[in-house]
């Protein structure tokens, strides 16, 4: 089990082992999807697949089903190839080397190899949907792809800028990061069992997917780096503006004209937005959105049992800055 | 009307103005799409729409259509947003700064927005597909989608290679051209009220585009420059190795180890690879997958109009050379 998934270990625990197995179907979904679409994708896809990650995604899509049926492994495959495909495609933008501590397609392939990959895995995305899902299923995916490349988009517009609003920041969240949460509660419970439950658990999806890409922006400057697996300030370096500097440029306006070239100079800017007191009002507003996403889920009555594993997953999206 | 659409002036002509008017609604969707998704999208993503081409895809979607409904405009905006976002990021692969003389948005916006836009057209694609098509029609693109991909990864990969037999040369072409005439014959039976004929006007369509690429390749080498807009010897020099290049080396082994380093070299190649008689062969064989096509319709006993009309679109490949 890698240190990122140990965070979900509560959710897993409550899943018991049907999660596990359908888990486990997924992993082996995504193998065969990486292994049977030619050599170069094999070549670049598996080192994708074997970094790893939390599943966090895949997992939403389980808990969100009511009958836990095996098309639900094509939605939860196909959210995962989606979720890979803008790594892929985000680590040729940001020509970044490593990933979860392996080398990325980018480092390994070259851009070009990287930028093909990244197309065939979001095709392999919708054609495992196609497959087995509705038409409102592949809808709901291609919302959020789109999404996902706008947040892209306004990421790199917004990059090096000294102006931008916390509002903004949260729209640009929204899309690059809560899109694709949304979409995973969504097939779920399009897919699993529950419609009527599709707009509702989609919200409770979003939210959290906002506070997911709130945390993350707060560790990019609080570290430490052995808790990341990435040095402090690489956000500031790429010139992502991001919710703690945008709120300690409101408490200290000097820090609106600096720009940082080197790590040292990353490191040194986070510890001056720490100094602010910003980060700790990052992490509250993202607290706003878990409590918001729980009292969401509390308010719309759906069963307990989902309700307890979602305020888990809610709450591990906190855990992994305790 | 463009130039490049001037050669499909028959196929427009018998289709009358039904066909006429189902395009202009497809040019009214895509202009939709481009301005709907936000001002990053619609800067980069109307310029590549202005840029136009010929609209050869959606014109096959009508044509296998039996009933001529609006849903098939969604599959027709489909497989042309799927086409828009290959040409984005191979712009951005090849380094390429002018398509169809105005500027890429890669020259426009960078590499960095151009991934972007090109993620975003591709999620466009399956949007529209999403609304109106069936599982089944979303499956036929995701399947075109992928192949596309794996096309681009194996020119990449032979890129500069002086082992590429004819065998692998078709494939790339099958796949990275080939597939979407398919997606897009079947499209239209499939959305269209031709489901039975679905696989034979399929077929039909890869043929077709196994010859579009092959001579495309042809005219690469052959230019002359007014007609095609680009130099020639433009795929020399991006080290891609095309039929004409392959069949000359047979014919000349000295060509083997000949790279091309500028211009004057690349066009310098060119002229010996003609001098080889390659070139009339490549036309040859590239003629005889037009008779496959031509005839594979005439076995499967499509309605008379039906036939008329995909044979024009046969011989308008050909005539792109006349």
């Amino acid at each position: 089990m890698t240190d990122a998934r140990a965070q979900l270990m509560p959710v897993l625990d409550a899943g018991g082992p049907q999660l596990a197995a359908l888990l486990e179907q997924t992993e082996a979904r995504l193998r065969e999807v990486a292994g049977g679409h030619g050599q170069a994708l094999a070549t670049h896809a598996e080192g994708t697949l074997a970094a790893g990650g939390k599943r966090l995604r895949p997992i939403l899509v389980f808990l969100c089903a009511d009958a836990k049926k095996e098309e639900l492994v094509a939605a939860a495959a196909a959210v995962e190839l989606l979720h890979m495909a803008t790594l892929v495609h985000d680590d040729v933008l940001d020509g970044a080397i490593l990933r979860r501590g392996r080398p990325t397609v980018f480092a390994e392939g070259g851009r070009l190899a990287a930028t093909a990959t990244g197309d065939l895995l979001f095709s392999r995305a919708f054609a495992e949907l196609a497959l087995a899902g509705s038409s409102e299923a592949v809808h709901a995916l291609s919302v959020a792809s789109s999404a996902l490349a706008r947040g892209e988009l306004m990421q790199r517009a917004d990059a090096w800028s000294g102006d931008v609003s916390p509002e903004r920041y949260l729209e640009r969240c929204r899309l690059k990061t809560a899109s694709l949460f949304e979409a995973s509660c969504r097939l779920g419970a399009l897919s699993g069992g529950r419609p009527a439950l599709a707009d509702s658990l989609g919200r409770f999806g979003e939210r959290i997917g906002v506070a997911f890409q709130m945390f993350d922006d707060v560790l990019d400057v609080a570290g430490p780096t052995e808790r990341t697996g990435k040095p402090r300030g690489a956000d500031l370096l790429d010139g992502t503006v991001t919710l703690p500097l945008i709120l300690a440029r409101e408490l200290d306006p000097q820090l609106r004209g600096l720009q940082v070239g080197d790590r040292d100079a990353a490191a040194a800017l986070c510890d001056r937005i720490a100094s602010t007191g910003a980060l700790a009002e990052a992490r509250r507003r993202a607290l706003t959105h878990v409590a918001e996403a729980k009292a969401l889920l509390a308010g719309i009555g759906v069963p307990n049992t989902l309700r307890i594993s979602l305020d888990l997953v809610a709450e591990s999206v906190v855990e992994r800055y305790a």
